[in-house]
Formats: structure tokens, sequence, C-alpha cells
């Protein structure tokens, strides 16, 4: 057996089910292998940005790695901001980065590059190439066992062609993972007391596995029980949210709100979440957003058992018997009048089906999905982790290759989604059920929110010219047909409401273009921290939702 | 002036007038001194790798560097792949890539990378991060005078929102280039021996400045006088051809071509050009081009006096009496019959317009185009330096920048044109006249071939279908007119001749989807070699070709 059928075995054995691939000339051996190996389904993508995205969101789904098939250093570059965007949020994901044969890296040909170096900044844990067949299984299994964590992450396994196409390739079993250790009695003490002392102002800010199901129950129990508040991270990798769960307020995006939200805390515990910090940086404002003079507590980091030290807690709080404080079901009504991005999540929180999948990275146009999905059937967030752009579209084919049974809906600014939209073409060859909603409000709306925020002055009509993307239009509908999947275009709230309500109800992809004005336009931003005090300024449904606790 | 004002003033005096732009947050200064310099023109891209490719086209055109924009290291990871395809062709490009603000790094915010580790391998002569306001324009001078060469190549300058925003920015002159060494007189001396004693088993292999106009006069004079054949490196950064201008034979991509151009020479003359070697490498092939016991001498290296060089040569070898072997005028007439690939090759040398330029990314679908424009009015032909396919479209549309008073043509694979495809908004916003010309084969045509020439045996329904991009069609003209460009599908000869003449005399951009066969189809490429004594059994243009020593 060559080196690439028994890696492909190897893989199969761990489970891995799934390989996103953009193969070229040196991963034709393993694209041969394919074919003996029945458990292995390959998934081809027009561009690398969609196979590693896609791998995100599949493991966020399937809560195990797929693998990726990348063509050398250039096509992990082209892979690079997915796997930044699955680094930040500690998804597991195994790249297969197909290299020259060993004896022709010497030539610097003209695909030669330093793939090792390409691939260390989104996988630091594990980059290795893997110089033998004979130990190229091996190699992977490490790889394979490193990227499933805890804490989880990508990894980067380079196979040069001689290595894959060489005979003596021996499959190997893919270890277990260490057993993670849960917090100690000390911390677990320490926490306690400092919820027992000051609960009202105490808050527990949750992040990744924090934010499933069973998680959320026993940490709502806490909750219950000392008056601590429950935060979720600004961009969780997954939350399981809706009615019948536990309700969790997400830290906005704007570290004016954020600070409003976190003001008063004398106590913040970190539940696999990391400490809160501002996005960006701003002439005179603070980076770190966690009050002066309160204390930060770590109850579970990545590495470690988040449900036995949750465990614990309850146990140690004695909260055991507390009820956890559930979302009741409640939908907006269907959207009536002027159209705007509002609408369109209205229309969304309307609609949505039972165990659907959101993929949110529609920025400034989905300030108001939280709030108007919150009492929603039961449904998964998905969103941008690390603030790369061109995640939704990729992610969503993912996740429902993941859950071929659930609707996937992705939301996407008209920016974001050109960064990686030939995902469309993938999920109509693989006839995904995936809805993709495109605001377009052709701009880089968010960044005409930034100019403001960052103080830069006279910004003249080549600066404007730079966040305005609506010359020409961009008609998705179009972009959508050329890669096979139909598409409607919605200028009125009625016409996005029927053809969500369609796109729901018959499977296979489906694109909707939500043309609507930009969301925060006459919203003067730099002074948004002197209306914070009010609320009276803000618009309406921004206020309410800030009253409400449930903060974009 | 703050930063970013001074940066800007000093790239404008120093005689860069472009920037191909995505920018975020960190780079609103930035994009807010713009306007402060009105010698600086932007132009935005929907993706990084847009910017960064029409980058590399502007400087291939314009013979200096433009400047990106891009954001933090995942802009820049967007950018990476075209950035290689520069780095290959020591083409002169300086990277800003805005970072956070110094103050904000220690956060490790969703955003945060290790910039300067994502641009090492493209930037190996300089990476910078600026730290201080006070310091940054004598970081940017010294960034441009390393990146203008020779041997010229990607700079990247990392520019800190707070050393953007900040005050006390200086504009600084960039330093004169040093002089470059010409070869010396025992060189020039050897070589002129060389082509004396042998001229007629002798080549030179010219690469990037030695296939410009001037210097091919000098150097087919040498190789008329000396009987010294003249080749081109496979993927040319930039090669002046066409009716009165010196015949150039290109290396071929396949290497089982190249052999037989190369075999029996005793001397190999490389004229800033890199010594041949195999694309990729295959099971029980050589990697290294130059036949056995053919001796290998540099006239001219990447970082030297090429013009000089040659002109000592020209001198040594007595040739400055001698006649070039110009190019007769010649074109193919208009194309008929069934529709291939190749008449859309001859319909472009029918009707190719005088100084035209060619950005060639057509892989097997343009293996008849050098043939078919060889005779064709000078023009100027880009290729694919790095292998890093996505090239096309955006360096066509730097091109067009370069010199908007030249008609730019864009030659695609299907495959190839999806990795950047966001390039024809840009040709749309900026009404760059470009004719796209996309070859429709629904395929990795290429790859088939690939899997052939690595003996992948087995290749079963999977691993072919990893190969067919044409489950779904894509539809160019869709895709097109998705994002402003007037697009015309031709499924016969005679739309595309109606077609491509039609965009030859309309300004403005233009895209023509060819839908052709797959060009190699039929030929078992396995078998090459064994082919290559008789020609007997090769396709017939691709047969006469060889013949005519004009190898695609």
């Amino acid at each position: 057996m060559n080196g690439a059928q028994a890696l492909i075995k190897t893989l199969a054995d761990a489970g891995i089910e799934v390989c996103f691939s953009n193969p070229g000339t040196s991963e034709m051996h393993f694209v041969a292998a394919l074919d003996t190996e029945p458990r292995m389904r390959a998934v081809l993508a027009l561009f690398e940005g969609v196979a590693t995205g896609a791998a995100d969101g599949y493991a966020r789904m399937a809560d195990k790695p797929a693998a990726t098939l990348l063509h050398l250093g250039c096509g992990l570059s082209n892979g690079l901001a997915n796997l930044h965007n699955a680094r930040k949020g500690k998804v597991p994901v195994l790249n297969i980065v197909g290299d020259h044969a060993t004896h022709h890296m010497r030539y610097d040909a003209q695909l030669q590059s330093d793939i090792e170096t390409v691939a260390r900044n989104v996988s630091p844990d594990f980059v290795r190439t893997s110089m033998r067949t004979a130990e190229l299984c091996r190699d992977a299994a490490e790889a394979l066992t490193t990227c499933m964590g805890p804490p989880g992450g990508v990894a980067t396994l380079i196979l040069p062609a001689d290595v894959s196409w060489g005979e003596g390739g021996t499959p190997q079993p893919c270890p277990p993972p260490p057993p993670a250790p849960a917090a100690d009695a000390a911390r677990v003490q320490e926490i306690a007391r400092a919820l027992a002392a000051c609960g009202k102002k105490t808050a527990l800010l949750l992040g990744r596995r924090a934010l499933r199901d069973g998680m959320l129950q026993n940490l709502s129990c806490i909750a219950q029980h000392t008056g601590a508040r429950l935060f979720a991270e600004v961009f969780p990798t997954r939350m399981e949210r809706g009615a019948g769960l536990p309700h969790v307020e997400r830290i906005a995006y704007l570290a004016e709100l954020a600070s409003v939200q976190l003001s008063g805390l004398e106590h913040l515990i970190l539940v696999d979440a990391k400490s809160p910090v501002s996005f960006f940086a701003y002439p005179g404002k603070d980076s770190d957003l966690v009050p002066r003079g309160c204390q930060v507590h770590t109850l579970a980091a990545a590495h470690e058992d988040v449900a036995a030290s949750v465990q614990r807690l309850l146990d140690a709080t004695g909260a055991q018997a507390a009820q956890p404080l559930l979302q009741a079901p409640r939908r907006p009504e269907l959207p009536r009048g002027k159209f705007t991005a509002d609408k369109v999540c209205k229309a969304i929180g309307h609609l949505l089906p039972e165990r659907a999948i959101i993929m949110d990275e529609a920025q400034t146009s989905g300030i108001m999905l939280p709030l108007f999905t919150a009492g929603a059937p039961r449904h998964d967030l998905l969103t941008l982790t690390g603030g790369a752009i061109g995640q939704a579209l990729p992610c969503a084919a993912g996740a429902a290759i993941a859950c071929p049974d659930r609707k996937v809906l992705a939301l996407s600014g008209d920016g974001s989604a050109m960064y990686n939209l030939q995902a469309l073409w993938t999920m109509a060859r693989e006839k995904l059920d995936v809805v993709s909603i495109i605001f377009n409000n052709r701009s880089y709306a968010i960044l005409n929110v930034e100019l403001q925020r960052v103080g830069a002055a006279g910004a003249g009509e080549k600066a404007r010219s730079q966040l305005d993307i609506g010359v020409p239009a961009l008609d998705f509908v179009q972009l959508a047909a050329g890669m096979g999947v139909p598409g409607t275009r919605a200028t009125t709230t009625e016409e996005f409401n029927r053809a969500l309500a369609h796109a729901l109800r018959t499977p296979g992809p489906h694109l909707i273009e939500a043309v609507v004005p930009p969301t925060l336009t006459g919203m003067k931003l730099r002074v948004l921290p002197h209306l914070l005090g009010s609320l009276k300024r803000l618009p309406k449904p921004l206020a309410q939702a800030l009253k409400r606790g449930i903060v974009p």
C-alpha cells in the first residue's frame, strides 16, 4: 500500500469521514487513493478558503475534525484566513498539504516555498513535513491527536509527493487524547466564595464548550442560585440557544457597549473563554474591557475539562437544586413596512425552523439578530471567531455536510460574501440545504462606523470611495446563478418574507439578496459613550435590546 | 502631520502613484490620509488576492512598484499567493499591512496574528514592523529601495494603527538603488569562448530583463553571430515579442518536451534566468532539465546589471555588426470549423491589436497561443511566474492601470479564473480596457494530464470527480454580469470571432466565455516521451509547433 492509501485509511480508522479538497499535481496520488477508502468523502472546493472554512464549520457541528487537502504553500496560503478563524475558535482541522517530492525541493521550482513557515501562524501546535512513507501514518496520528485536543486546533501535515506515492505505508491507530484536568478544589472554592460574597456583582463569561446545552443548564443553575450574570464571549465558536435553553447575553462587538455590559462587576469568572478585550484599539480608549478593580478568575481553561469543572462549581455553590432560567418560546411578528436589515432579522426570527444552524457574519446588518431569534426554536449559532471575513458561506457549507438533516442559514454582509463566494458552487454541487442571505447595503458599512470610531479626521472623497462597494452594484442573484444556486432578490419586506419562507421549505441551496440600507448610518458612533447613559437617542430597537440586556 | 499622511507623501515623492487596497479598521487613518495627497490613486479590490495580483501586473508594465494596503495578518494571507507569484518573478511590490495599535497587540484580540511570519515567505528581504511614527518614513524609504532592487521583489511594511494616527510623521526621500555590478571580464571571456567553440551546441536562456526589446536585439545578434540558440524561461515575468522583435523560443512546461528542446546542449548561458528545472517531480524522472554534461554559465544574475553584461558579451563575441533575427509579420487566418481552444488562440493571433498586453494563464487551453501570436503585432506577454493560479485577472487589471492606452487580454482557465474572479469588479469600477477570455472546459484539465504523468494508478470515480468542475457548470457570463462586466458566451468559432472583434474595438472591460473541450483529452501523456521521436502521433498543431521549434 502506498503512503497516500495508508494515510487515508489511518484517517478513516480514526473516524475522519470528510476531506475538503482543492488538489494539484503534488496531491494526485492522494486523490487516486480516495477510491480505495469508501469511508472517506471528498468535497471539492473551487478555492482553498472555501475548503478550510468548510472544514471549520464541519468540525463545529460534527464535534470532530475534517481533513483539508491543499496544494503546496500557495494552496495553504489561500486557506489561511479561515484557518485563522478556526485557530481562534479552537476548532480542530487537519490540513494535509501536498509538497514537491523530497528530492525536488532543492531545485526551488516555481511553486516551491517554505510551507512550514506558512503554516506556523495558524497551526502553532503541530506542523510537520513527513519525510518517509514508513513514518507518514504515525505523523498523521500524532497530528490528529493534537488537533482534536483539548484544546483542539489546526494541525498541518505536509506530505511530499514521493512520500505519498512511495510503497510501504502502514496505517496507524490514533491514540486517545490524554485526560484533561478539571479545576482543583482550591480554585473552585475561591470562585464559589466570590459568588457567595457578591453574586450580583459577579459574572460568568462562557466560551466554546461552555455554550453547549448540558453545560449551559448547570451554569444557569449556578447563576440563578448565586445571582451572578451569564455572558457569552463576543464571537462564540458554537452556541446553543433558543426556546427552552438557558439564555446567555453576548458581549457586544462595540467596546463602548461592552463596557456598559461589564460595568460594576467585581468578579469575572472565565469558563473556557478569554478575558474580554476590545476588537480593535481606538485612540484614548482602553483595550482591556475588564472594569478596573474587577478580579478575573479562570474556572476552566481551554485545555481543561470544562464539564467536570462546572460540576464541581455547581456542587461547591450548592446550586444543584436550583432551576435554570430558560428562555420562553417567543417569535417576533412577521415584519411589514420599510425594508431594513432589522426586518430581515425579524423575519428570520419569525420563520426559523427547529434545530436550524445559523452562521452569522452579517456584520452591522445582523445587529438585531440575537434579539429577534432569542425565543425562536432551539438552534445553533456559529460566528466569526477570528474576525477574518469571508467565513459565513464556507462555514455554512461545512455545517450542512456535518448535519444533513438540519437547515443552515448563512448570513453575510455583501463585502464579506465576496471573499469566498465560490462556496456557493460547492453548495450546489453537494446539494446542501443552505439558505444564504446576503445583506447588500452596497458598502463596507462597518468601516463607515470604524472611520468615526478611530477618529480619522477629514474623510474626503477618496477615503469614502474606499468604503463604497456600490459602484458597480453587485448582483448576488446573478453571481449565485453563475454557480448553480437559485437566487431571489428582495427589495421589500414582503418579498423577503416570501423568499425566506420558500427557501426554508425547499431542499437544496438558495440565495436571497436583501437589498437594504446600511444599518448604523444615522448613528453617531463617536458620541455613543455619551448616549449610553440615557439610551434615548439610540435607534429604538437597539435601545430596546440594550434595556433587555440582549446586546448586539 | 500624522504617520499615515507622511507615509503617503514619502511614497508619492518616490514616484509611487497607485495603491491597491482592501482596508479595514486598522487602516482607517491611512484611508483618511489618501485625500491629503493628490498624486496617490487608490484602487479598491473586493479581495486581497486581487490587490496583490494587480500590484504585480502594474509593476511589470510600469517598471515601478505600486503599494498594496492590506488588513492585518489575515488580509496579507489572502494576498499571499499572488505575492508568491510576484516574488518568483522578482516583481517589486510594496505591501503596507495595517496592524493593531502597538499597545493593543499584547491582548491577542481576534485578528491578532504574527504578521511578520505571514510575510516572511513572500518578502524575504524586507519585513519590518514600524514601531514609532518618527521612524515610519525612514522604514518606508528603506522598504521601497529594497523592493525596487535589483533584484527587486516584495517588501512588507507593517503599520500599527497608532503609528499611523500618531503625530510627528516626517516624509523621507527614497535613496537611489546601489549600482549593480556587470559580469567581469573573466566571466565574459569564458562565455565568449564557449560560444566560439561550440555555438550550435550552446543556448542562451533569457529571463526577466533579458526579455525586453533592447536587450533582445543584442542577444539575438550574439545568437546569430555564434549560432547559439535563444530560449526564454518557461514562465517569463514580461516578454516583449511579435513582428519586428527577435523571436525567442520558450522552454516548455512539460518536462518531457523541455528535455527535447534542451537535448544536445553543451553550454547553457543564463541571462537573468534560473537554470531550468521540472515544474513538478515525477516518479523516476529527473528534476534538473539541464542535459548531463552540459555546462551552465551565468552571464548576469538577478542582482546584476544585465544590459552592461550583455553589451560586454556582444563586444567579446565580435557580434556588434551582426543582424538580429527578427520575427516576420504573420497572422493566422481567422479560424473556422469546430470550436476548440486552439481556435481561440488562432482568433487572438488574427485580431491582436498593436501593443496589446497578454496575460496568459490559459493552462492547457493556451498551448497553441505562442505559435499563433508569434508574428502578430508586437505585444507584451505576462505569465504565471510562480505557479499559484488565479493571477490572470488581477494581473491584467494592474497592467491596464499601468498602461491605460493599451488593450489588455487576460486568458484564464475556468479553474484558475474562479480563484480571484472578484478582479472583474475592479475592472468594471475603474473602467479598465481588459478583455477577459475564460476557457471553460469544465475541468481541471491540466490535472487530468498530471494524473497520468505522475502515474497515479487506479483513478476511480471519486478521484475523477476531484478534477471535474463541470457539475454544476459555471456560467461566467452571469458571474461577470454580477460584477458589472458585460459578457458573451461563445460556443462556436464564429461566435467567438465576433465576440473578440467586438470586445477589442469597444472600450472598457469585457468577458468572453469560450466553451471548449479540454485540449489534451485524447493524448496519452504517459507515453509522450516515446512519441517524441517521431511526433507522428501527437496532435497535429502540437507536432507542427514542435517542429517549428515553438514549443508550448
